[in-house]
């Protein structure tokens, strides 16, 4: 089977290549074939038996699409996006790249139905974002889609699309509804989520980090391993049993910084926990007042995606996976 | 003022464009001028005090929105749309007119928004195509949208276009949800949905109606009337009040086919129930199980959307309307 990853250059696209070099299958068939693309040259994995094709280009550009689909990929990850931070500040650039680029690949695909009857599995990565204040806790699976910023909208506009070409059968479409990825792996971003991860990231290595909200601020998370999960199961499970509600809103762990504090206790200690830095900072503190608290996903357990079982197992799999398995 | 109605040859059209003249006023406001568009030239409205420009644009064509927005009106009503059927045989035409069509409009105000600051009051005629089954009844204001058809689909991602355009500035949107509009004048037509006014306006007159469906079958209608109604208010409204979530769900009448007739009976007599033929069509019957039975409305009705008070209602409204006030 040949896989095409679009955005493989981000966090997840780069850890689901992994996955999928070290699985060697996916929904039971050999991956004989990788295609990786993103808008700068993402790295080919370390040991993949079979072909890789590494690949430079803006979804969004004239022909970007079409030349993707040209080699019939079997499976589709769609990652690529400009974050919400970007999407908002720059509105033109936003609609784009997170909408009409993912409506070029969408057309592309159907031209090439039409010609050959072509109907590839899209797994789409949609975002949490696309709900808005006020919102109930948890939030069920059956609750509009009223997002708060020019990137839930694209998002969920995406979804829409994604499952108005899989009712006509021009693809399979899953959209997953990814969590806050928590800990997000590197140095710190300005990203105003950003202290969800630091909190934990940095402490765990001996450096500083800033709380800019109070400990009763709740969200909800994934690790990047769950987050793969995500992925694959979404490229695994059986269309048929997901019916014509293609989006499903992931499971994960909904958590308050306070939990997420205490966690990082069990694990590393009151030192670590001394390294936070409490710093209130009223504007995020505003944003965050919008975001969602949890989702009760009971589509997406049912159909058998799992998430982290609580904020310990995040933070051992970040051990694990990024600090070579200790402290 | 000056009111831009973009598909102004409707049914619905035609009828703003009446209630206007008769009106004189908008929003406190006296209306000096209207423009009447649509793909074939609307009719002038008999009797308006003010300037009446009737143009011929396809808003999907190039520069046609730029063209609608130069003359800065001050209210835009945007109905036009290709229906259901037709958005569903030509899935390209569909989401060319009934989504591009609507976003270069939404981005011809975006620019010139940027260049002078123009803010117009923008009301969108949305479905509730925008649902679809399995569906709760009533269904509350805060189910998710998840159409089953292209048109449901278009109509709900130019919601989403409308609320983000509003938050951001660029006009003040109200997109309010029809419900299927009865009794719909004219002649029989080829939609689906064409008996749930058929068995009502044909026998009004003394025709033979053909009714596909069982009694039980439960839909959400409002009259031509109240539709107006609802464009009217949404033009009117204090979009404070309303606040970021823009897409609201219009009050109605939940009825079945049964007590449709009913309405008939205490109307119009056993004579005219029995020109109501019955001829099950299975095919028509399995559309109708995916379609709303009704809504809650509660934020409509909060915010003064009002409808018919009962079937009886929309009848007589029929009867006024349409037959000159009397059988």
């Amino acid at each position: 089977m040949h896989v095409l990853i679009i955005g493989a250059a981000g966090m997840v696209g780069r850890k689901l290549a992994e996955r999928l070099t070290k699985d060697g299958t996916l929904a039971g068939r050999a991956v004989e074939a990788m295609t990786l693309v993103d808008v700068v040259t993402p790295d080919a994995p370390v040991g993949f038996a079979g072909s890789v094709t590494l690949e430079t280009a803006d979804l969004s550009a004239p022909g970007a699409a079409e030349k993707l689909v040209a080699g019939r990929p079997d499976v589709i990850f769609h990652l690529a996006a400009i974050v919400s931070g970007e999407a908002e500040l720059d509105f033109e650039k936003g609609y784009r790249i997170n909408l009409d680029g993912t409506r070029y690949l969408f057309e592309a695909i159907r031209l090439a139905h039409i010609e050959d009857g072509y109907r590839p599995r899209v797994v789409f990565t949609s975002s949490i974002a696309v709900v808005g204040a006020p919102l109930p806790f948890p939030i069920p699976d059956e609750f509009h889609t009223t997002p708060l910023t020019s990137y839930g909208t694209q998002k969920a506009i995406c979804e829409l699309l994604l499952s108005d070409y899989s009712r006509k059968g021009f693809f399979d479409g899953i959209g997953i509804r990814l969590p806050t990825i928590c800990i997000r792996p590197g140095k710190p971003n300005k990203a105003a989520s950003g202290f969800f991860s630091s909190i934990l990231r940095e402490p765990l290595v001996g450096q500083e980090a800033v709380l800019p909200v109070s400990d009763d601020v709740r969200h909800w998370h994934a690790s990047p391993r769950s987050a793969v999960g995500f992925l694959i199961h979404a490229a695994t499970i059986d269309v048929e049993q997901v019916g014509p509600r293609r989006n499903l809103s992931m499971p994960g762990v909904s958590a308050t910084v306070g939990d997420q504090i205490e966690a990082l206790r069990r694990i590393a200690g009151d030192k670590a926990v001394k390294l936070i830095r409490r710093e209130p900072d009223e504007t995020i503190m505003r944003i965050c007042a919008g975001w969602a608290p949890g989702f009760d996903a009971k589509r997406a357990r049912d159909l058998g995606f799992t998430a982290d079982a609580s904020f310990d197992e995040i933070i051992r799999i970040h051990i694990e996976d990024e600090l070579g398995g200790s402290l």
